[in-house]
């Protein structure tokens, strides 16, 4: 079966986006030009990414805006609820508990992880903070889907090892640090200043970088 | 010229962060060995990419740490400070303002923009805000070289584009839309809850994700 790009499916996410919007102010039917002038794409793209996953709409009368936006939700995996644990709560994980987007895509973050004594055993914007030494056991318990890694650089491998061990497959890492993950696990990295890095890179190299 | 991969770009900043590490514990001199140990990656691979730059180091001497870190940093174009504004100071944008690793390594919020009056005309963490109307005058006057949008999808592309009309060629973009930047400009755009929606995609369909 032919792969899906990653660029694919940030498309996906953005009619997802699009399609809540229209539905939010009354619109019940839409089209590829539609939804393509929304997002700045061309209508054939917006085709294309559709029809990879089935056929949806119908010819000359468009797409169901409600049907649309479920049948891409269902792709996604945002058509359901999924448990996340936040692992270090210090300036960055301590941002993404306020993050008002994830609980509203269907990303729960149920627990937090921290080693800092000062931290544990409290609760953290409405979340229980729990020891970085019960990791395992407690990932285990309360069937965490996916983890947020927002530890220092150093700690980060030695953490995912963990959470690995401990049977979860989804990994965000804000960590700035190169990690080694098994098969079967998937790893997704951000890191805010290292993005920034790639601008300023991009700037005094013109010459080096496709712009 | 060869062209440089977003990849490598990403490991220079690792190795930079690194040797910043190295340079803290006092260690002088350093190997593609030690280097590849600490990031998880083949020592091959760090000299391939170091090779790209010129030649550093000496047979059998390896790499002195400051120097190496110096040089990384001068090619990552983070030898020097640059001025940023942000725009929009919501929930994304306000935690990027305390985001440490920004002025550390050299990416300077002098401006922030918003077009809430009760944001305008105050500090936020220190840092003006201006009414978002007077963003192309402002972003002129104080020679800002990147901005960083975290405004609201719908607002993006008209943002970007005033942007882009006051002359800045580098934009991170949190806002969850597609946007359309003419040649000459470098944007990259992150979104913390699309990258979850990355990893439901990857559990709810293994098949057509490549683990």
């Amino acid at each position: 079966m032919k792969r899906v790009s990653l660029s694919t499916i940030f498309r996906l996410s953005l009619y997802h986006r699009c399609l809540m919007r229209m539905e939010v102010k009354g619109i019940e039917t839409t089209s590829s030009k539609e939804l393509a002038k929304e997002e700045k794409l061309t209508p054939a793209q917006v085709r294309k990414d559709l029809s990879f996953f089935g056929s949806f709409g119908t010819r000359g009368l468009g797409y169901p805006v409600k049907q649309l936006k479920d049948k891409i939700a269902a792709i996604l995996g945002i058509n359901r609820k999924w448990n996340v644990a936040l692992i270090g709560v210090g300036n960055v994980g301590s941002s993404l508990v306020s993050y008002k987007e994830f609980p509203k895509q269907g990303f729960n973050i149920k627990l937090i992880f921290d080693n800092d004594q000062r931290k544990i055993n409290k609760f953290h914007k409405g979340i229980p903070v729990s020891d970085i030494r019960e990791l395992k056991v407690k990932l285990k318990q309360d069937q965490i889907d996916m983890v947020i890694v927002a530890v220092p650089a150093s700690a980060a491998q030695g953490v995912i090892d963990e959470v690995i061990a401990a049977g979860v497959k989804a990994i965000l890492n804000f960590a700035p640090a190169n990690v080694v993950i098994p098969e079967g696990v998937i790893l997704r990295s951000v890191n805010m200043a290292i993005e920034l890095e790639h601008l300023s890179f991009a700037l005094v190299n013109r010459s080096l970088f496709k712009f």
